[in-house]
């Protein structure tokens, strides 16, 4: 199932923030609700914002097309839509990959769109193949995985990335369960890794973010396999908040720990992690909790949506491509 | 203010799960109502619980000597109320310090209750000067300080461990601001902490659990202080699940990492953290958030309802009585 999809004229794609509970199938037709459904993350994850910006670009272009505007109207529109959120860089390259065919008229810059999309279960799959036998490698088997947010078919077109990983090894027979952090403050764990893991009938346990480094400091998983949004030339790995005390938890045990993404989410050109823009989000999303408020009306909150991960504590990152050792020194 | 007083021949305490939306007193004029409340954490905090057991004899006394019962009888309540909750070591220390004058009558244990009621504030008075002036040796001033959970006035009988530093700390003038963990899943912090620090008028953030660890990577807060359920004889030292990632954090960076508590939670009976029974609380406590279940029906949870903190990475135990340094090695 892809989670978004270019349907001739417009995007449709699955509302994040109705599940589990509902499927929810938003039909996008224009730019600001793309980049609405971006910011509200209705759509999320690096590689899946990826490329609902490349779709968005698209509609730009197709509007342009029908009123009768220049390449300059779809470049502007690309710059807002590369702009709806700072801190995952694949949303920004994917802009840039199909803004750059945009003198070629709509039709070129549909295909480029498309083309990204399908890429990215190609991706995806490599990736995840390549995950599954490093984990083996690293830790043989069976294999019992902790991950945090939800880097699954949800954060890509299909698939997914760490959760991709997870679905390769229980492909192999080699995979025993799967530790999930809920992920405050919007629980991409509970609701969307737990979602993809049960459909998938993989067997979990959802912990609170404070009881993840316990569950590895207690032995209870062999490994830790997470997404990320943007990696800086230095191995420094920018993921959602609460995936930072997983690596230390880890380091202080000597248990892996394992980046995936694909080379799209490098950012050679960022040095390190300290020159990555951290986006900061509503202090209602912590204030509040599934729409009722919990702290006294005085308190504020600084809700930092991620966390970066020195590139000392990172065992692996793993791409469609290669292998790379951050904690051994190597660089991007 | 009191949050649990004997009032003649029964016990008056302000019911934690309500706050901050509403201040309910719940009276308690029997051993069952108490245990109750014990477990659903109506009345939470290692100190506090420590009393509201102590409390719970004296009812106990009360209702032998109305039904004629002998000492037994309130020896084997004591045995239930030690074990309504297994990780604060406090509860039991404080139930057998009163039930050993329950030979000489009900009036007796009700007076060692109330003397271990008012011990408590003295000893939280006593904390937090020796903890202020620790922490403004350690830091200088201002402070900004980081918590976890609650360890205030609600988690004792009146004025508090960690946040009874934080308070002497601001008297002093010597304050700038507090980062409260919300503490997942019962928001300790968000609801409780976050109530104490703004009826004191205390300028305070909130954060999720996950990004504790990261406000203290980016410098944004100067020291961490926390209470404690129990510590063991070298120096382990058992609190709120969340409480471990924020000590990895702190270590990194050396910044101190204080433990604020009574010398009734040091149990130096128990060897290390790994002795420590830490309790398991209902998996619908994460599964569910605000009432709302947030996660597939086909998940599960593993609801650790404390962590171990390793003593090489406890800075400071601060009692009303002492400092001691266990990352220098020094045992209780």
């Amino acid at each position: 199932m892809r989670t978004l999809e270019w349907r001739q004229d417009h995007v449709v794609l699955i509302d994040q923030t109705r599940l589990p509970q509902e499927t929810v199938w938003l039909e996008v037709a224009d730019v600001d609700a793309m980049i609405d459904a971006i910011r509200r993350l209705a759509v999320r994850g690096a590689p899946a914002i990826g490329v609902a910006g490349a779709f968005a670009v698209a509609l730009a272009a197709l509007r342009a097309e029908r009123e009768g505007r220049d390449v300059d109207f779809v470049r502007a529109e690309a710059d807002r839509i590369a702009n709806a959120r700072p801190t995952a860089v694949n949303l920004a390259w994917a802009v840039e990959r199909v803004v750059a065919v945009a003198h070629d008229g709509a039709a070129a810059v549909v295909a480029a769109a498309q083309a990204l999309a399908d890429d990215d279960i190609v991706t995806n799959r490599a990736l995840a193949q390549r995950g599954a036998d490093l984990v083996v490698d690293l830790v043989g088997v069976p294999v019992r995985v902790h991950t945090h947010c939800n880097a699954g078919g949800l954060a890509c077109v299909e698939w997914g990335t760490a959760l991709g990983i997870v679905r390769a090894l229980n492909e192999r027979g080699a995979l025993t369960s799967v530790t999930a952090d809920e992920t405050r403050p919007l629980l991409q764990g509970s609701r969307l890794t737990a979602f993809e893991l049960a459909d998938q009938g993989i067997a979990h346990q959802i912990v609170a973010d404070g009881a993840g480094p316990s569950v590895i400091a207690r032995g209870l998983t062999d490994v830790v396999i997470v997404g990320a949004d943007r990696i800086a030339a230095n191995g420094d790995v920018a993921n959602k908040i609460g995936t930072y005390p997983l690596a230390l938890a880890a380091a202080r045990v000597g248990m892996p720990f394992i980046v995936a993404a694909p080379e799209s989410t490098l950012d050679p050109v960022t040095p390190d992690g300290d020159a990555i823009e951290i986006e900061e989000r509503d202090p209602d999303e912590v204030l509040s909790v599934a729409g009722r408020r919990m702290a006294p009306h005085e308190s504020t909150a600084l809700n930092l949506a991620f966390d970066v991960t020195p590139a000392d504590l990172v065992t692996a990152i793993v791409t469609e491509r290669r292998v790379i050792r951050p904690a051994e020194g190597e660089r991007l």
